[in-house]
């Protein structure tokens, strides 16, 4: 639980073409107005309500904003948590209606749970994101964050790749299998549940490492401190390795030969909030 | 153990690209003609010797031939077996040195056991295979069969799949996964042992229906008479799902919407031999 | 599903010790009578009715009975299936009132259910069991039968034990694990499930060995025709190997040095019924 | 990696009845006197050595030892363990011959070994260590430790039990199971690897919670932290569960009705050393 600082600005984050967007954020704007707050709105909201000079690009809006509220599914908290990186901004994630495991506020709950919050009267549980780092041939490519996940996997045909996983410069272990699953407590209730994975509290400082449907049935999920230096090797020939981030951003779907990628904590307190 | 009956011809199918290829099937063929026996080759085998006229395309050799000697490791045997389906040609796999699950004579085991053979002394264990069907808009496309496994799974970028599974004609289970394997017992020890599935003894008349990653941790793997007609719609939208037979061939990676695969025993007595 | 034969005597197989019992089987009792039936009961039953010459110890009624009725729990319909086991006697199992599985009829599906069953209808599904031979020194100790599943299991406080698994004389495996499970189709959904197993279809002929927290991570559950003969020897020095039969009956709690089991099916056609 | 101290007094633990502790422990024992360290060893040990005034119960021996050097298999470093918990003395295992999963120093890297730890250079992991209290109608009946782990499970022949987990006073999960285990990371390769947990790098301060062979298949081992405090309700009526740990020591095996057992971290600096 973090401490919490005034809240003077709100910033509004909701999913693009949804019909229920239009009839739920004018209000909320006008909620937060009265009480005095600066709202600012992402491009996509915009589309829905009578813009004003308000309207930013969506990693822009962390910066100029005390909370965000995210308004859509999972899949919106995903990407609003990975554009609030890095940055102490709490989030607020409503969910309109679909399932969502971790939007759970409920839009009937909305408002007296802001109620709460204005009043500095509620509690946040931080979570760790992931970081990753793609490199060729020694050359850093791109850096990539994940609040949830980043599965290095196989493309549609190939039956199995070949990683090195390598901890804090130790080898140690050579899979075959169908990827390699890198995720933080919050992402350990999905992709890598499903893979076998344990679920970890949130207040666990660590990662797990879960291999897909490895040919070696004794390599298991392995828990790491969330400040070790996860470095996997892709040593696939031929259709290469893919790596998806949050199940929405995929990277280098090319080849990978000689390719690795970096894993680690993107720090809590080295953001500028 | 079915009955054996005198082995006149031999079919030769050789991995292509080898080089100690070049080194064994010239001798392997002086072997067998020193025996009186007929021998024919595939075009791949043909590349490493001085070919006559007894040259064959791989999909006539089961026709021609009273034994299949295959050359190479799992991958070749594979394919042989494809070609040979629904013959009850017997088929001896010799393992070049790679790593092999069922190719497990060696070369230095060839010959002694070829003799066992020629007296009709071996034993010979039957497999069963797998056909798969696939239908789109009610007309079907293409027609493929398999000695292991049968994949459906998702693209190399997708989170999941949905699936409805129907076993003769009733409804089982709608999966959310990456995919499903429908393996026969000789797969068994393949993928499906990968992504959780049980080892099936080959005397087993089954299928095993294993689902990859499904997101619900009740979805087991599903041990069905091979006498079932196995049933499964694709629901993807987006990308598709992919159809992979034996780790090796790949059908309509285009999307699926609306589509369905019908597995099915190839029956082992439905040959001509 | 099995021909069926006019049926003329119906034995009743009752939980004892349920209040409920009594409100439901003189009705049932009445109703079967009115249609010119002989009606049997067993021990239990005749404490809640106004007993006759129609009772008989529960082995003895499936000799009599063209058809049994089981009212209670999955346990009741364990203990009845194997007093009936080797007989071709039907039986319908009635939940009255508790968590079910395999009971799945309830008292208000009872009588239109009956009326089909006695106007030759209905369908019934064969189910094989297993039959569990303890042997000491060469010498049979004693045999069992199990509808679900026969368990060789460490004891409460030993951390694992060692049993070696031979099947139609071949020796398979060595296991260090808690236990060992040789199920049913039936059982499979039951105990065996919980350790890891596979589902399987009541119609493919086959047991599944499911080994319990096994040390060694490769060894997994192993699909078996159910006519193989499966041979368990326990190397278990100390406090020895438990049996366990439907999670019911246990044999031999003592030390079982030297001992092994010996499981099989118990033939479908085997009875005299 | 703990700062070390200066080494002027070693302890020594040995495995008692084994046969070849009597050609290892008078050598020892010399070459570390000869280097003016005051040597300690428990009364086992004493069994094959010609004793001195240096004999101490093995509990006495981590209060005067700078260093324990602990000869035998796991089960002789885990109850060497138990007894120095709470004390910051570092812990030399030698593995004596048999299979040691957390004993890997052999006789021949010993004395190398130790030269490099009288210098002060080697490097030392610390271990976290669980803490068990028994309590029945709100009385504590006994405290427990354990390096590997704790585990409540049913008996021989009761099949399953039932669990409540409470964490920090929440209520969790109610398990039906053959059991739960509660390991530290140092025991996560032992028993719960068996049950289906991950494996748990020594650093990550966190305990896990893994249910054996649960009917509930969504029940997954827990990652908590090990600050946590753990409380597990046996509901179970009966038999009753029973309590072990490290394998080793057993309580209660009475019934239990009423009971719970509280698990939570022995606290690495809370000891006298």
């Amino acid at each position: 639980m973090a401490e919490t600082k005034t809240i003077r600005s709100v910033g509004l984050i909701a999913r693009p073409r949804r019909a229920d967007i239009a009839a739920v954020v004018p209000r909320l704007m006008e909620w937060l107005k009265t009480r005095k707050l600066d709202v600012f709105y992402d491009d996509e909201t915009a589309t829905c309500i009578r813009a004003d000079d308000h309207q930013r690009h969506r990693q822009d809006l962390p910066g100029v904003s005390d909370l965000l509220i995210v308004l859509g599914g999972d899949g919106t908290l995903l990407a609003a948590a990975r554009a609030a990186a890095g940055r102490r901004v709490p989030i607020l994630p409503v969910n309109l209606g679909g399932l969502g495991f971790l939007t759970s506020v409920t839009l009937e709950e909305l408002y007296p749970l802001l109620e709460t919050v204005l009043a500095g009267q509620h509690q946040t549980s931080e979570r760790v994101m992931l970081q990753a780092e793609v490199f060729r041939g020694g050359k850093k490519l791109e850096t990539q964050r994940a609040l949830n996940d980043a599965v290095l996997n196989k493309g549609a045909v190939a039956r199995m790749i070949d990683l090195d996983l390598h901890i804090d410069g130790d080898f140690v272990s050579k899979y075959k299998a169908d990827g390699l699953i890198v995720s933080t407590p919050t992402g350990s209730t999905a992709y890598s549940l499903s893979a076998g994975g344990p679920i970890i509290y949130p207040e666990v400082a660590a990662f797990v490492i879960t291999p897909i449907c490895p040919h070696t049935l004794s390599d298991r999920p392995l828990v790491v401190p969330d400040t070790a230096a996860i470095k996997i090797e892709c040593l696939a020939e031929g259709e290469g390795a893919h790596l998806t981030l949050d199940g929405q951003i995929e990277c280098c779907a090319t080849n990978w030969d000689g390719a690795s990628v970096r894993f680690q904590t993107l720090w809590k307190d080295g953001g500028s909030g």
